[in-house]
């Protein structure tokens, strides 16, 4: 039988792994019943800390990932994983061998591992994840871990909503790395040049601090550089350093609370566009009706600009 | 003196130059007059091919729109370049060198080149990225390549309302390329390796085919693999060749009348969404009582989606 909302909601609280599941499995699918979960486990998330981990596919993201948990878990923290990166070894899509290696992590209570690299998300991906992120909290986790690739359609709105964002590089990306600049900077709170045993890791060190220089000289906060061999285990006490020292950063400088209400900003938005969104087409436009007008603004009968504006008089705006 | 809407669009039914840069300044800025311009001169598109050129930094990207629009030109085709990617050289951000190389295309008037790179568009980068298409499109060029780098809040969304979107790898990434697979396979119509002169290209090449034959081997077009050297102009008429093929199978599959529906439906719900937020915040409610709701949710006297369903049940929704 399924358990009602309220113990739902009380089990979750407590931690129970099993209620944790069953509520993120009917955020996942955006059950009616999940906005009252949410509204109940809501008051008691804030506490975790929420972190970003970014980079390309082949960076070695989830390596690093599953090696900052066994970090974490040995100072008796609780991790969440979620992996939004669909070629995550976590999402189990990815190679086997990856997959085995990180078999501890799935077999420890203390770690909560959710992939959300499957499409089609009802209300979205970044709706999805930022509602997964605060049951992970409520349910009290200590850190979560959020793991994207940056190349997929809500993923920057993804990394918007963490509090740090590690930037995974590679050694001997040569010349090119000054092609990363703007793109890669202002979404990174600390950079991780992963693989630092390979040739290389010394340059591109220098090379991305150029680029700091270049880009932002009155910056508050200049990114730290930490080596890593996450298959090694090597450079976590400093990558944990390093993202301690960005949370106390936002706290003295108050931006950890415009984060937070960035965070909180782009959550109502997302939702107040997707139930208007509902509420419109199949509610007050039949999805027939709204057919008919996508297909005559493909038939040039009207434009898109048109189009949205004459739906919108319909219902006074 | 500005000119009216009426002789704007006009002029820019007459593919004059200077009414498409003015009228792509009004678009960007959303000018409360651009929607009459787009409504004007939407009946005029449709016939522009619109490409998408997507991949890391560093691939080469620029170098290849550069070398596709030479190409093209030679042809006696005008050719658009929208740079929505901020490390490309066209949005004047990333390195002089590959500006200056790039100067003959400035100079020409059958090329019109138009950075979107500046972060805080009026109603989104997607939005006002199709709307540039569109006016170029009404202009009479004949091609439109959208340049991206793949990372950026409203990437995907431009990618996804492209025709043929060729994604440029470079050799030697390895065995790093099978961790590629789920997010840039989706993506792809064409695959161009690019910098093909450096050693490794033919394994690059054995690599895309390998990971394209575990992905889907059902699939009705499988991605031609064409390697170039942009900076010396090789491999276009390949490319071409290779787009040209992917267009007869747009047409002859009816996926392009599926992917023009797309595109449409995309456009719609961008503009209700975005003039919904406008009406709504600002309108029904003013921005300070909209803080304070925020605020609210922050302190965690109600939650997002709380939040959210009593502004929506406030206009009725």
């Amino acid at each position: 039988m399924r358990p009602d909302v309220a113990t739902l909601s009380s089990e979750l609280l407590q931690g129970k792994y099993r209620a944790l599941a069953q509520s993120i499995s009917m955020v996942e699918r955006d059950d009616p019943a999940a906005s009252q979960l949410l509204a109940e486990t809501y008051p008691a998330t804030g506490r975790a800390r929420i972190l970003g981990i970014t980079g390309s596919p082949g960076a070695g993201k989830s390596t690093l990932v599953a090696a900052m948990t066994r970090f974490y878990r040995k100072a008796g923290k609780r991790v969440g994983i979620i992996a939004v990166d669909p070629t995550s070894p976590f999402t189990g899509g990815a190679i086997l061998g990856d997959r085995i290696r990180m078999q501890d992590l799935y077999t420890d209570r203390g770690v909560f591992i959710r992939s959300m690299a499957t499409r089609g998300f009802l209300g979205g991906l970044a709706r999805a994840t930022n509602d997964v992120v605060d049951l992970l909290d409520a349910a009290g986790f200590d850190i979560v871990i959020v793991e994207t690739v940056g190349v997929g359609q809500d993923e920057v709105e993804v990394i918007r909503t963490v509090q740090s964002n590690v930037v995974v590089l590679v050694p001997g990306m040569g010349d090119d790395i000054q092609a990363i600049k703007a793109g890669i900077m202002e979404i990174a709170d600390v950079f991780a040049i992963n693989k630092a045993d390979r040739p290389g890791a010394d340059r591109t060190a220098t090379e991305v601090m150029m680029m700091m220089s270049l880009v932002d000289e009155h910056a508050e906060w200049i990114p730290p550089i930490v080596k890593t061999v996450a298959s090694q285990a090597k450079g976590m006490a400093e990558l944990d350093e390093a993202l301690s020292k960005h949370n106390d950063y936002l706290v003295s400088s108050g931006e950890m609370q415009r984060r937070s209400l960035e965070r909180v900003r782009i959550r109502v938005e997302t939702h107040l566009k997707e139930r208007f969104m509902e509420k419109l087409v199949g509610g007050t436009f039949s999805a027939e009706e709204y057919n008919r007008i996508l297909d005559d603004v493909l038939d040039k009968k009207t434009n898109p600009h048109g189009a949205a504006a004459a739906m919108l008089g319909r219902v006074g705006f």
